[in-house]
C-alpha cells in the first residue's frame, strides 16, 4: 500500500469562514503563499458563497484568479449561483456540501439531504459542460453523529456517500463535523465505506475537537485511506454545530504522518510558520500542539 | 480482557511542579479534593524534593496529613532524606524517578542511570523495613527519546523497567518525557516489555506535546496495557526537556475511554471543573481539548 498520504489543507476556507474578523484579501495571498511554499499540493482556497452569508470569503471572485501557481486548489460551492461566480474566474474544481442527518443540512444548508443532491446533479451537469478537467469533491459531514439528532448509523453515510459518486463526484470527504467520533467507530464506517467505494476516492476530515482526530486518522491510515483534510495551526470548526471548533491541525498531522513513517508534501518548519500573520490579525496565539512544539523547539536553538 | 482502565492523576505533582506560580496549600488542597470528587482513585500528590529544587511543591510535609481521604495518594521521593520526610507524615506510597537515559538522568537528577538505581535499593529496603503496606511506582522517563542523546532502543527501556522490578518496585510508569514518539514506536517497546513484565505492573506516561498522546493510548490499549498517567487540564511537563510541555489532559483520556467503550472512575463533566480555580491562579485558559468542548456544552445548555 501506498507509503505516501495527502493532505488536503481547508485552512483559508473552512479555516476562515467563521472568524469574527475578515481577514484581507492580501493577507490571504500571503497565507496561501506561505501554505503553498510549505508543501501543500491541494488547497481549498475560497467558497462562492453569498457574501450575506459568509461576510468572511466575500472576495472569491477577486481572489481566486491572484492565487498562486502550484497548488491544485478548490472552492466550496453551494448552489448554481456559486457555481456561475466559480466559473466566471475559471474556477473548476469545486466542492460541495451535505451531510448524513437531514437536521442537519436543514440546520446549514436549509435542505434536506435529498434536496441538496437533487441539486448538486445540476451543478455537477453544468460544470462538467462547461469545463474540462473539472473535478467534483463531495462533503458528507456528520458522517458520525449529528449534533441535532444524534449517533448516524454506517449505512446512512454510505448511502450519501453513494448517491454523491452516482452524481459523478470525484472524491468523498467524510466528516466527524462535531469532532465526536473515536477509533471503533472510525473502524466500522471505514469497513461500510470500504464495501461499496474504492479507498482512493475517500478522504477523512476529522475534527480535533474532543482530542481524538490523530487517533482516528491512525485507524483510518490502518485500513488504507491516504487523504486528510486539515487546517494549518487548526483554524476553524464548523459555526453551525453545537460545541464545535477545532479542525485536525495540519501540524499534528504532518508530524504524526512523519513520525509513523509515512510521507507527505508538508515541511513542518515552514507550516508552523505560515499561520502566524493570519492568527495575529485573530489575535489568537499558535494553538495546535505540534505547531507549538516546532516554534518552541526553533527559539531554543 | 477488563474493559476498566485505571488512571493516574499526575496534577498536583507533575502539573504544578514546574509553574513559575506556587499554588498555595489551601487551593491544592481544594484541587486535590475536587478531583477526588471527579472519580480520580490514583493521585500522586506532591514530591518530597528540597524547597530549593521545586519550591512549588515546599508544602509537602504540611499538604500530606491534610488529603482528603477517599484516593490512594503517592508521592515522588528523589533519594533517603525525602523518604524520611515522607515516612515523617505517614506517606508509604512513593515514586521513584529514573530515565532510560544516562544523559538525561545526569540532567535531571545530577547522577547515572545505575547511580539512581543503587540509591533506590536503599530506598526501597528502608520504606518496606518501616512501612507495612507500602507501595512503590518506579518511571522510566525518556523511554523513546532523550532530548540529548536521542532515539533510544526498547531494549534499554526495558533493562532499566526489569532493573527497577527486580528492586522489588510494585508498577513501572513508561514514560515519553518529551512527547514525541507515535504508535509504531508505541507498539514496539510494549510487545518488548511484555515479553519480560506481566501487563498489570506496566503504566504509560505520554505527553502530548506534538498530538500524539491519545493515538498512543489506542495502541497501548491494544496490546493490554490498563494503566495511564494524566494531568487535569494537561497541566505540566517537564522542566528539563527541550521543547517539553504538555502532559496527556485527563480529560481527553476520559473522553477517549468512554467513547471507545472502556470504563474508568471518572466523572467527566465534573473533572472539566476541577482545574479551573488553578487554571485561574496561575492565569492560565483551559486548554485540554476534551475540557474546552465539555466546558462549551455546558455553557450552551
Amino acid at each position: 500500500m501506498s507509503d505516501f498520504v495527502c493532505i488536503a489543507e481547508m485552512g483559508p476556507r473552512d479555516g476562515l469562514q467563521n472568524e469574527s474578523v475578515s481577514v484581507p484579501t492580501g493577507l490571504k495571498l500571503d497565507f496561501i503563499r506561505a501554505l503553498s511554499e510549505a508543501g501543500l499540493e491541494d488547497i481549498e482556497a475560497t467558497s462562492f458563497v453569498s457574501p450575506k452569508w459568509v461576510p468572511q470569503l466575500a472576495d472569491a471572485t477577486e481572489l481566486w484568479p491572484q492565487l498562486p501557481v502550484g497548488p491544485r486548489y478548490s472552492a466550496l460551492v453551494p448552489n448554481m449561483k456559486g457555481l456561475q461566480k466559480a466559473l466566471s474566474v475559471g474556477c473548476h474544481r469545486i466542492a460541495l456540501f451535505t451531510a448524513a442527518s437531514d437536521e442537519f443540512t436543514k440546520a446549514n444548508i436549509n435542505m434536506t439531504i435529498e434536496e441538496s443532491l437533487v441539486g448538486f446533479a445540476d451543478i455537477v451537469a453544468q460544470l462538467r459542460e462547461s469545463a474540462s478537467g473539472s473535478w467534483v469533491r463531495g462533503y458528507v459531514s456528520t458522517a458520525f453523529e449529528c449534533p441535532f439528532s444524534g449517533k448516524i448509523e454506517p449505512d446512512k453515510a454510505v448511502s450519501v456517500a453513494l448517491r454523491l459518486l452516482n452524481l459523478g463526484v470525484d472524491e468523498i470527504s467524510i466528516g466527524d463535523t462535531i469532532g465526536v467520533a473515536s477509533p471503533h467507530e472510525v473502524s466500522e464506517l471505514t469497513k461500510a465505506l470500504l464495501a461499496e467505494i474504492p479507498k482512493e476516492k475517500l478522504a477523512y476530515h476529522f475534527h480535533d475537537t474532543r482530542g481524538t482526530a490523530i487517533a482516528n486518522v491512525a485507524c483510518a491510515l490502518e485500513k488504507g485511506i491516504r487523504i486528510f483534510d486539515s487546517s494549518a495551526a487548526g483554524l476553524g470548526g464548523c459555526p453551525y454545530a453545537k460545541g464545535a471548533g477545532g479542525n485536525l491541525a495540519t501540524e499534528d498531522l504532518a508530524y504524526f504522518l512523519t513520525r509513523e513513517g509515512l510521507t507527505h508534501s508538508v515541511d513542518l518548519a515552514k507550516l508552523a510558520l505560515a499561520s502566524l500573520p493570519v492568527l495575529g490579525l485573530l489575535n489568537q496565539c499558535p494553538y495546535a500542539k505540534a505547531q507549538v512544539a516546532v516554534l518552541a523547539e526553533s527559539l531554543q536553538k
